[in-house]
Formats: C-alpha cells, structure tokens, sequence
C-alpha cells in the first residue's frame, strides 16, 4: 500500500509512523505471557487502515498528525483487540491472521484473553494520557471510541453475527456494528484531536467512515468467498453459517463489489473530491479491485 | 452486611445505591445478548466492596457519594468484568459465581466474553461521561483504573496465577496484581473524585487499598479451602493446581487468617483508627472471621 494523497501524505509513512508508535505503547513483557501475545498480533502485518484515516482526518482539519497519533493507536489497538477475541474457539475459531498464527494458537487461550483485555484497556490507558491533547479533547475522544465499541456498537454486531440465521438483522445492521462502527470513530476522533472540528465537520467525518466501512466490509466478504488464506492472511471461508454470509451469499462477487463502489462514492461524496480522505477512498477502491481480480 | 461507618454511613445504603445505579448503567439489551448476560453477572449479588471503598473515600476527604457514584460503579463493572473472563473455560472453568450461573454457562461463552468486553468498556464509557465530574477528574480516574487493569494489574495478576508452578512469583505479587489493584484504585478514586485529595491523601489511600485487598485475598483462600459452594456463592476448591493453592497451601487455615488480620492491621492503620475506612476493615474482619467460624 503506497500512494501518494496530497498535503504531503503517503499511506507508507503514515503506516510506518503508527507502527513505530505502536510498538513503543504495549511492553514487552514476559516471552510467553499477555503483553507478547498482544505485540504478536499488534504488531505482525497490518493495513492501519483506522488509524490512517484518524491522522488523515486531523491534518484535513487543520491539525498534526502527532495530535493525532495516539489517538489513532487507540484504535488500532481496539480493532487488534476485537480480532484476538474474534479467532477465540469459542468465535470463529480461526487459526491464522495477518499472515501469523492467531493470538490462541500461538500463546493458548487464557493468554490471548488476556491479550485482548489489555488491549482494550491499554488503548483508553493511552488516550487518557496522549500527551499533545487537553483533558477536554482527550475525553471527547475517549465518549467516541468507548461508544463504538459498547452495547451498540462493536460488541452488538458480533453478537448479531454470531447469532446465524435465527435474527433479522440486515446486513447492513451487522456491518455497522462489526465494522462501520470504529471506522466511523476513527474518522471522527482524528476531526476531535485536530481541536478545529465544527460539529457539521464531524458529521461529515461520520458519513465518510460509515461508508467506507460499509465498502471495507463488502469488499472483505468478497474477498473471503474468493481469496486463498495466502492471499488474505488470514484464515478463509469461516463465515459460513454466519449471518454475513447467509445474507451475503445472495449477492454474487459482481454484486458485492457493485455495494462496495456505491459505499465508496458515498464516501468520496461526504469528504469532497479530491481531499486526502477522497484519495485514501480510491486508493481502496484500486487495492481491492487489483486484489479481487488476483 | 449491615454496619454503621459513622460520619451518617451505612453499610446497606451505600450497597444499594450502587445496586441501583449499576441496573441504570447496562441496557436490557436482546435477552440472549451481551448486555443481558453482562446484567445477569453484574446485578446479581455481590458484596459491593471495592465501589463502598470508592463512595467511603471520596466522603472522607469531603466530596460526596454522588461524586463518586458512577467511579465507584465503573470500578464494579471492571470487577465482574474480571469475573467474568476468569470464570471461562479457558481459564478457570467454573460454573457458579454470586451464587448464580457463571455467564458462560448461562449465555454461552461467544456472549459471555462480549459482556466481558462490554461492561469494562462500558465502565470507561462511564467515567468518561461522569455528569458531576469535570474533565481534568475524569482524566484522573481513568488514568487510575486504566492502569490497575493494565500490563502490570490485573490482567498481569492473573497471567501470575494461570502459570502455576513454573514461576517464582510470590503469593503477594499475585495477589497484588489479582485483588490489589483494583482495592487501590478503588480507595484512590474515591479520594481523586472528592476533589480535595492531596498527594500525600493519595499514597494513604493506596496504602490503605493494597493492605484491605491482601487482607481479602487471604480471607478469600481460607474460605475457599473450608467453605462449601452454597456459603461462598461460587465454585469452590478451584485453586488446586493454580499458584495461589500451591503457595497458599503452605500455610495453615489459622496462618491464613493471622496473615489478613496483619493485613487489615496495616489499612486501619494507614487511615487512622475510628476513621469510616478503618470502620469498615474492622467490619470485613468480623465478617470473615464469623465466615469461617460457620
């Protein structure tokens, strides 16, 4: 993932910058317990994409990225933390992620609970002392996230997924909450931690995560009925038997990537042409085209 | 658990008023969800300590109970969140707690781990929002609690105790990190929330904290080697195999409990006698004492 999307932004050292961070905010710990667990899956190969649009959403608002970086570590944190608990035997029960083996295969299940606890926890730890922000802003970051993970939130549409078949609730619904959720905060906590959000601003940062999480989503269930674990690096095909997919499987691959461009027209349309946000919206739209047809 | 605490303070009446607010903070939810389970541990009975210290603290240094009402119960949030993970199969397995199905044997364990994610994000969620809390307050109690959870808390306490027998960690290192910390966050959000802790305060406070959750911990293990299920409320002899049984069982039931009345010693004695915290060591003393008695 490297291009260019104006103000002097490029997706390889933003990345580059958040993990440097990244592996500077969990310890190392002891070799077999829960902070190397979380480093394991933390810091093994990752988009960054949430944390990408929280920076970019603070310079496009007149504020710096290092405003903004902990904030967008916070959420790279919590979506690690979500897929630790995700792969758990109990969920999904998937053995391989971002090209590693999950956080249970590798460290055992009681360690990756912990893992992920830390995690969550480690990540409202770093927004509660981010050094470049008041308490003001650090608080109206922190109602963000919190809200994106709770009882409607993160937490409510795996639930809902996991519920197969016997609810009715829309794709959409699932989507949301497993995904549009923390993309619609990281849009939004980057808009807060620039300190020069309007609150029309944070509208629109909200319709633009929404939609590119509901793209993101789209394209990644797309992805799972047609990639090798190779290429997604990440175990493939669980989602049988999974709301997602008994809904999904009526759209043919066309059909979802057909969703997936809408949601990303959206997305363009709420941040304006051309802005850095925009770009990072094409900059996906290419990535997975190029991937879908690999 | 009835006591007068002087200063007005009952012991019921605090344990209630948080009984109350805590049925406030978690939604109903889908009957077979998150919260619902999340509710079904966290509303059933508990002793309420840790979130009395809290209300008990902010009181002794001049603030009110409403100060520290929704710290208090976001420290009893994180506390059954605790529980909750601890409880699984992964981890100690057990089937009862608070004399009620432990949430994984009730709701299953995918739900039971997203109520434990929920209800330790929700108490962040909580304190985040406090309504009678200005920020830089809020900042503080996160920071506090944030950290007793974290890489060297709980989450570190419990990874001590899962690794039985390999490690050299003391019976009071594990202790310290299971139980202590969150007594010492407890007692020092209380005093942060009153808004006239000075720093000096707060080191009592912690002292206080970390000498009462020894204290506990050591009745605890006592309790768990004589009672059977129906007086403790939970799976008892669970400890065999873990750390805590293996150093604990040095150490004879009578030695046990001089080591928590030593204990409870050190908090009377790090708030000062007749104070309404050292009021409520000596209540946990005679309550322990009439415990194991039975």
């Amino acid at each position: 993932m490297a291009a260019q999307l104006g103000s002097g932004l490029d997706l390889e050292s933003l990345r580059e910058l958040i993990n440097v961070r990244l592996a500077q905010l969990v310890p190392e710990g002891h070799p077999k317990g829960p902070a190397a667990a979380a480093r394991h899956s933390l810091l093994a190969p990752g988009k960054r994409l949430r944390a990408i649009i929280t920076l970019i959403a603070s310079r496009s608002h007149g504020g710096t990225i290092e405003d903004a970086l902990d904030a967008a570590c916070a959420i790279e944190m919590i979506h690690t933390s979500s897929l630790v608990f995700d792969d758990l035997p109990a969920m999904d029960d998937a053995d391989l992620r971002r090209g590693v083996p999950t956080a249970h295969s590798e460290y055992g299940q009681d360690i990756a609970i912990l893992a992920g606890i830390g995690l969550i926890n480690g990540a409202y730890e770093i927004v509660a002392q981010a050094p470049s922000l008041e308490a003001e802003r650090r608080i109206e970051i922190l109602r963000i996230i919190t809200r994106a993970v709770g009882w409607q939130g993160l937490v409510h549409g795996q639930a809902l997924d996991l519920n197969s078949g016997e609810n009715t609730a829309s794709l959409d619904a699932i989507h949301e909450g497993k995904t549009g959720a923390l993309f619609i905060a990281a849009a939004e906590c980057g808009g807060v931690a620039s300190g020069n959000c309007s609150d029309q601003d944070r509208r629109a940062l909200r319709a633009y995560g929404r939609a590119l999480g509901l793209a993101y989503q789209a394209f990644d269930d797309v992805l799972d009925q047609t990639a090798c674990e190779a290429t997604a690096g990440k175990t493939t095909g669980m989602d049988e038997g999974k709301s997602t997919a008994a809904l999904g499987g009526r759209a043919s691959i066309d059909g979802g990537t057909a969703l997936a461009n809408k949601h990303l027209d959206n997305a363009v349309r709420a941040v304006g042409k051309d802005k850095p946000l925009a770009l990072l919206a094409e900059f996906i739209r290419g990535y997975f085209a190029k991937t879908i047809a690999a």
